[in-house]
């Protein structure tokens, strides 16, 4: 079964949408946050337990999988899902930003970007055919083409360079799709700055993908720039096809970005603040590993059903932290996880009764408050 | 409740014996291994998935407890069990080995050991007196008296001073002790000398002690030599009370000490490997981290139930500990764990059957053949 996105209710009060994915392996419900799942695991959580937390669909990437475990393992094993035992969908993505960040010894070319391998030395080509071998090979449910990434505030001629580059990457992406059952998506790029956006945009939707991405966010801008960039980009692309912001972000950032009429989410904050001890409560930012909670008997969220609320205490999730004990980023993992899930939950339910302006509206003024209250992280 | 013991089946073709531990918290059946949770967390291991992995008793560590979260803590939150959420029973261990570990700031002398905290800094003297405080503020099910601990090869000038000192504060242990309910175990030294041996376990047995430890084995000795010493000392012990070996061991340490006489065991092996990834097996010890299992789709041991092995293929298990991914260290755990308990319940099956020294042989002598084919550790 071919890939397909059908639209259910739409907000009155803003562009909110509620949509579903439908694919050869399941559906998925959106407005939907993808856990990050980079070397296919997330990390310390294991398949059933993000199952148990409402994950639909994670998030892998290419480029790291490419260099380990590598295209032949994939090949010999029959794709991702069977590899990481994971039962629901994927998106991987493509490794354009990982080889944006690359620090040294990348060479980037028309053809595609020569680098060296972080784990054996070995060099390795990755052009835009050679990404789609990749995820055809992991089994990807949805691929994302190559792109060239610049910092989000870069100049005019270089933010049109990238642009340019990446709309041609984009069509040789779409010419070396294999398997048609794997929806591929496209990426606008083009920084902060409209007209290239809008360009962007023009462009890949003439193009038959099957989702768009909105890229080049949260790399260097500011929320306002973001928040800004998101309302202006999610509105230049295809109504019919699912809206993805690549790589962002907290929650507020999620609440306004749906209220654009953006689908798919997918960020590394929930597990990388769990690892730092931070945690998102009902009543703001948490930051664990304070002093203030070492004697707390209460739980990280009273108002949370999750399992590390219903059963740890803050006092011992402190304990954890300053410990270095692994449990803790685990503990925190499950909980900042459920957060994020529910969020999206409590969105789609919001949009459904027609009332998701007023929900978020007063979500963010709640996180906004908490935010000011709170240490900001 | 006060502690008590009780005693079943006896091997007739070995000292092996089925035993009971009796506290108001519940019963551990004997002989049994008890996981370390040093910091009130046994590594990456939630309480719950102890518990469904069969542990009853888990080991935690005074010393550590007592510079982080400190005494007040535990005066405050009630004790361990309600800290860490753990139903099972504990067993603090006093310090002593931790003591004798400390690389330098520390000073010895009749009264105890001064020493700074590796955490603030904070000056710290640990006696035979407040060892038993703190371990009566976390609640410990059993208690281990503070012991002096050198090298097991040390001359015998060193093993007997450390012997003596180790009797009187045994002695200042016993006085110490204020909650009945919370048993108290001695710990006999003497290192490979049997004459200082017999001397310390003469003089320990004729106190009320709770259960008997023999410490200060597998700290620079042989297999050889630990296994001779086991067997002497353990025949030296009350027959009434447990006989614990502590830090003690591999599976064949287990197997050859249970044959002697022994009740309870704690060792760190099975998290520990974990972490460098390798799994015991029905089959030998698996470096899972070898190049030979990167394409294997057979599970870490064929013959295993564990959830680990239901699930995941070693190449998967691989990629997670070559990448770093801390999946990796908790799924070998669990089958770690599942190894280490299963093994303990087939020894208490084989003595209430009557053939515990036909059992320890076939398994002792698959364990040695296996240990020679594939890499040892």
């Amino acid at each position: 079964m071919a890939f397909s996105f059908s639209l259910g209710a739409r907000d009155p009060g803003s562009r909110a949408r509620r949509g579903t994915l439908h694919t050869s392996r399941g559906t998925v419900e959106t407005p939907v946050f993808m856990p990050v799942g980079t070397r296919a695991s997330v990390t310390g959580m294991a398949p059933d337990e993000m199952t148990a937390l409402g994950a639909s669909i994670i998030l892998a990437n290419a480029y790291h999988l490419l260099l380990r475990p590598g295209l032949d393992q994939f090949r010999r094993m029959g794709g991702i899902h069977s590899f990481m035992r994971w039962p629901g969908l994927v998106l991987t993505d493509s490794g354009g930003y990982q080889i944006f960040s690359l620090p040294h010894e990348r060479t980037m070319s028309e053809d595609g970007a020569r680098f060296r391998s972080y784990i054996d030395g070995r060099y390795f080509h990755l052009t835009p055919e050679s990404s789609i071998e990749m995820q055809t090979a992991i089994g990807a449910d949805i691929m994302m083409v190559l792109d060239e990434c610049v910092a989000a505030t870069a100049p005019e001629p270089v933010a049109r360079a990238a642009m340019e580059r990446t709309h041609r990457w984009a069509l040789r992406g779409l010419a070396a799709r294999s398997n048609p059952d794997q929806a591929l998506f496209a990426i606008i790029q083009g920084g902060l700055i409209p007209s290239l956006r809008q360009e962007s945009a023009r462009f890949l939707a003439d193009q038959p993908f099957d989702g768009y991405a909105i890229g080049g966010l949260a790399v260097g801008d500011t929320r306002a720039e973001r928040e800004d960039m998101t309302a202006f980009a999610a509105e230049l692309l295809p109504a019919a096809t699912p809206r993805y912001l690549m790589g962002v972000g907290t929650p507020p950032d999620l609440l306004v970005a749906i209220g654009c009429g953006v689908d798919m989410f997918d960020c590394v904050i929930p597990t990388r603040l769990a690892t730092q001890g931070t945690g998102f409560t009902s009543t703001g930012r948490v930051r664990i590993t304070r002093g203030v909670h070492i004697h707390s008997d209460a739980p990280l969220d009273q108002a949370c059903p999750c399992s590390t609320c219903r059963t740890y205490t803050r006092a011992y999730l402190h304990h954890l932290l300053k410990s270095n004990e692994p449990l803790g980023p685990r503990l925190l993992s499950i909980h900042n996880f459920h957060y994020y899930l529910d969020l999206m939950a409590q969105a789609r339910a919001a949009i459904e009764a027609g009332h998701y302006a007023a929900f978020a509206k007063q979500k963010l003024s709640e996180m906004d408050r908490h935010e000011h209250g709170e240490e900001r992280v």
